[in-house]
This record gives C-alpha cells, structure tokens and sequence, in this order.
C-alpha cells in the first residue's frame, strides 16, 4: 500500500439552520490499522442522501452523527487488507465508511456485493435508493393496475424509479419536482404520464386536472406543503408511504405538519405508513431479481449523478437538499 | 296520534368559528305525511356527537348540513306509522332522523333495533359510540397484551369504551381527558392505569412517567397539540388509530398539523389509519356479542349522560364540543 493519508471529510459542528460547506473541514488522518476481524476498505463510490442530513439532526434509525467526527455515509469500496475469514482483498463491499478514503471496519457492518459494470449501479437501481422505491411503492403502498400513483421529488434517486416502476404495474404516475427541466425529463425520458412543478404551481390544484380520478398511492419523499396538496386530493381509502420528509432536514425545527391530518385521515379513511429499508431485507433477494430484470428489458432507465473527488461530497450533499440532482448522486473517490 | 306539531331545532347559518346557540332555531313544523315504502317515527333519544359538528364544514363521508335545514342527527325513535312491509307501528329504529320529534324516513335508512333496557344503551355501548371504540381499538390498533395504549377524550363515550376493552386485552392504559375530576374518574372508576390533564400538564412530558415503555397504540379522537405530544412518544412500529380531530371541528380553518409529521413516522415506522364504523358493517353481530358480554360480566362500566327536552339539543352539543359530557351524551325527547 503506497498511500499514507486518508483523506476524510469532517463534520465540524452540527448546524443549527441550513447546511454549509463551512460546517465540514476536510482532514488528513492516518491509514488505521486493523484489527483481528476488521477489513481495511479503500472507498470508490460514496453515496449521497437526503438522510445523510437528518442524521445531523439527532438519534433516529441511527445514533446521530457527533460534531467533531468523520461524516457518516455509505459506499461501496474494495477490500485492500482482510484479518477476517470472511473477506478478501479485492472483495467489494458496501458499507457506512463514511466520507473518507479508507475506512477499519468489524467484518460484520460490511456487505459483500458482487462486481458489476456500471459500478455505480449498485448505489442507485441495486443499492438503497432502488430497493427502497420498491419495497416502499409495491409493499406499503400496494398499487393497483389502474391506481392513480403520485411520488415527490420524483426526479431524484428513489422517485425517478418509484415512478417508473408504477408505470409498468399499469398505474397512471404523476411526479412532482422542481423546475421545468426536470418535469420534461420525468415525461419524456423516464415515462411518467404527467409531472407537476412545484415550484411553479400549486400541488394541489395541479392534481385536480393531472390526478383527475384522485390519488389513490402518494409515495412521500418530502412532507411538508407538497404533502398537504396532495392529502387534499387523495381517494377515501387511499394509501401514504411515508418515505421521508426532505422539506424539512435543513433547518433548526421541524416546521408544523400539514393541514389536514389527522381529520383527512379519518375521512377518507387514509393509511400514512413510515418504512425504512432495513424492515424489508428478508425480500432483498426477490426485489434485486426483478429490479434487475426491468432494467435488462429497457423498462427502468437509471439515471445517475456522479461528481469527482472526495474534496467535493459537502457540496455534492448541500446541493443535493436543494434539489440540484437528477437521479442518484454520488461521488467518485 | 293527538300531537299535530314537530318541534325541530333547524341550523340556521354554517358556522364559520365557535358554535353558538344563535346558530340554531327552535322551529314547530308540522309532522310529515308518509308515502309508501316509508315510516313515521317519533324520536325518543338524539344521539350527540363531535361529528355532528364536523359535518357542519363541509361534505366529509356525508354531505354538508345545509343552513336553514333541520340539523342531523342520529337518534333511537319509535316508528308511529309504517307504509313499509319491514316495519310495524311500535317497532324501534335506529336512524339519522334529525334534531326533530317526527321524521318521515324512507325504510332503507332505517334500523330496527331489539328493545332493552336501558334504552339509552343501544346509542352508547352498543351504538356507534361503542361499535367504533371496539373495531377502532381491535381492528386498527391491534393491540397485542402486554402493550401500552393511550386514548384521548378519555372520558368521552368511545374513549371511555376503548380504555376499558384494552385493560381487558392486557394492555397498560393511559387516558388523556381535560380535568382532574374525568382523571379521577378514569381510574378509580373506569379502571384505566394513568391518566393525563391535558390542561393542567404536558401530554408529551407526561407520557414519559405514564407510558414508561412507550406508546404502542394510539386511539385518537383529538387530532392537534394532544397528537402531537403522543407522536413523540410512540414506539416502533407503533400504530395510531385516527377517529376524529375534535380539537379542530369547532373552528373556521383547520389548524396547521401536528409537529413530527411525516418525520417520526418516518424514522419509527409508524402507521396512522383513519376510520369510520361503517367500515366495519359486516363484522357488526361479532361485536355487540363481545360486548354485551364484556357489559353482563362487569368488565365494562357504561357512562352516559343524559339531558332532557329537545330544545336543549344545540347546548348539549356546544358543552360536548367544549368536553363537558362524560360519557356518551344524548338527549332524551
């Protein structure tokens, strides 16, 4: 191993209102040795993800990343010392490394994937963002041939493939994003039947004339007013997968929920249903096999956002919260 | 039949903040004549309702009350002449027959219900106030023994059901009600583990004593500020009932929702389902076995509260809007 630095990006504090670079330094430790039952990983792929910013914010799923600390975030690296039976050198594993060139890790926090071409793809269609979008559309909210299916930020990682993956179980998809450029290529490119800006009108009256028999699925990446439009216009008996609430990670509190809950909910009769992915990992095998076969037919395009070097994943992150991606972002170390 | 007059409290105007006596009109309208396939009944108890109040906002799963009509309500009655082969003269029928002494109803909207006694029974524990505390608390919040629920307007006709039905399953139970007395009442009565003054303390600081373990079904008749201190308080995967939102009936606008939506559903996986008794129509004989059985045996003690005279309806209603009922309220004609 040639190399003596580890390049890794530090959270300096946590931030009170909206993230900035200057809350991350980037440092120069050193190459940890490991331990019997740790592999030393090199970090090739690191993902970027609107929850690597609620982590910030305190304990949920995962203790809250401390002030002081290398960032938390999960990549896919490559195996360059092994002291466990396990495990390789040259294995790919998918892992929390965090944001840092080389990572000590227990054996047991690291998955070994197997080598593809793209790589990348095991961070978007076959990673998180992929089997969330499936577990999250088709377990909790349960689509059927003829549903109306909405999802927001539907031009990001998860969304793009929710949406596309309503299309082809016979659902009319409406996605929500910001901006024209990404309405056009939701409709164009990636096949939803309508998108509705955001930023440009009104979720709820949108829906009126793009959702016209209602909603009956709304897969839910960002809370707030977006969710309160399209509670407004869902079907008695309609179903809400609670996938995550990016309106709401970059700031200090959490803003008031939305009009209309809980007395819309008991109405018409509403299912609001929290997941996270880690609930469904008995059926990760199924879900990967027909991911992987929707993408060999043509029938889920994969869209992608890969920016270089290490030095950059603050900016990658900051600009992913404001919306600046398309499809999965993620930086090349 | 000797009475040619049928008293009538009619809504005059939709209103459009708190709800008044001036809302109302105490109206002598003649006692309608029957065509065939319809009934005459003469009501003997009007079942009170936060619903009612509700439906004054707008068509939710009935249509909105219009101004100048009799108001709604649901009331147990007499039938006094039939036109109808299912219906005899002295038959009683549950139906929304409106604040009035007589209504002309066609037969289809009718019930007909078996006599007992007390007759007030059949519109609180085995009405609809206890049908949606059993299929609500069962049915949506399935909890398991050994759990902790809360319910909220605790003292109130479903509440003070749905408390009781738990502590029969096993379950550690926390009612909220506003006012020492209904807290006293819920324990050293009704039998709920704790109680909690949303007046006098915080439901969310509370909760931490009272439900030590965490909240792992929530039964929810309020909606605002009570569900969001509970929200916080919820386990994984924990499931919330939603039954109504009382706390936001009587008012122009609804409120701005609760804090913590979607984010803790989100990171807790939690699941809220709204739901309405009628939803449960089929599984109706099931229930009132149970509970009448749960009745005969003691387990549940039935709370009612009983004014007399017609022209007090529009009072009843403002005072169980304002939480002075406890338990099921109705007006005897």
């Amino acid at each position: 191993m040639a190399a003596t630095i580890n390049k890794q990006i530090l959270l300096l504090e946590t931030p009170k209102g909206k993230l900035e670079e200057s809350h991350f330094r980037l440092n120069e430790g050193a190459i940890p040795a490991i331990e019997e039952g740790q592999i030393l990983v090199r970090t090739k792929l690191i993902s970027l993800d609107a929850a690597n910013r609620a982590w910030m914010q305190g304990a949920t799923y995962r203790s809250a990343v401390e002030a002081g600390t290398v960032m938390a975030g999960g990549s896919i690296s490559e195996v360059v010392e092994s002291k466990s039976k396990g495990f390789a050198k040259g294995d790919l594993v998918f892992a929390d490394t965090g944001w840092q060139e080389y990572a000590a890790l227990p054996e047991k926090v690291a998955t070994k994937v197997a080598p593809m071409e793209p790589l990348s793809h095991l961070l978007s269609v076959y990673g998180i963002a992929g089997l969330t979008a499936y577990h999250g559309l088709l377990d909790v909210g349960k689509p059927k041939a003829g549903n109306t299916v909405v999802v927001s930020a539907a031009a990001g990682a998860v969304g793009s493939i929710v949406g596309q993956i309503a299309k082809l179980k016979g659902c009319h998809v409406v996605g929500i994003a910001g901006g024209a450029d990404k309405c056009k290529l939701l409709v164009d490119e990636l096949g939803f039947d309508e998108a509705i800006d955001y930023k440009a009108e009104s979720v709820n009256k949108a829906l009126r004339t793009k959702a016209p028999k209602g909603v009956d699925v709304y897969f839910d990446n960002v809370g707030g007013d977006v969710l309160e439009g399209v509670l407004f216009n869902m079907n008695d008996y309609g179903r809400i997968a609670c996938c995550g609430a990016v309106s709401q990670y970059d700031g200090a509190a959490p803003a008031h929920g939305p009009r209309g809950i809980p007395g819309l909910i008991v109405v018409k009769r509403l299912t609001m249903q929290g997941f996270i992915l880690y609930d469904f990992d008995d059926q990760r095998e199924a879900a990967l096999t027909d991911l992987q076969a929707w993408v060999k037919d043509g029938k889920i395009k994969v869209r992608e956002d890969i920016m270089d070097g290490i030095e950059n994943t603050p900016k990658a992150l900051i600009g992913l919260l404001a919306g600046t991606n398309v499809g999965k972002r993620m930086i090349r170390v």
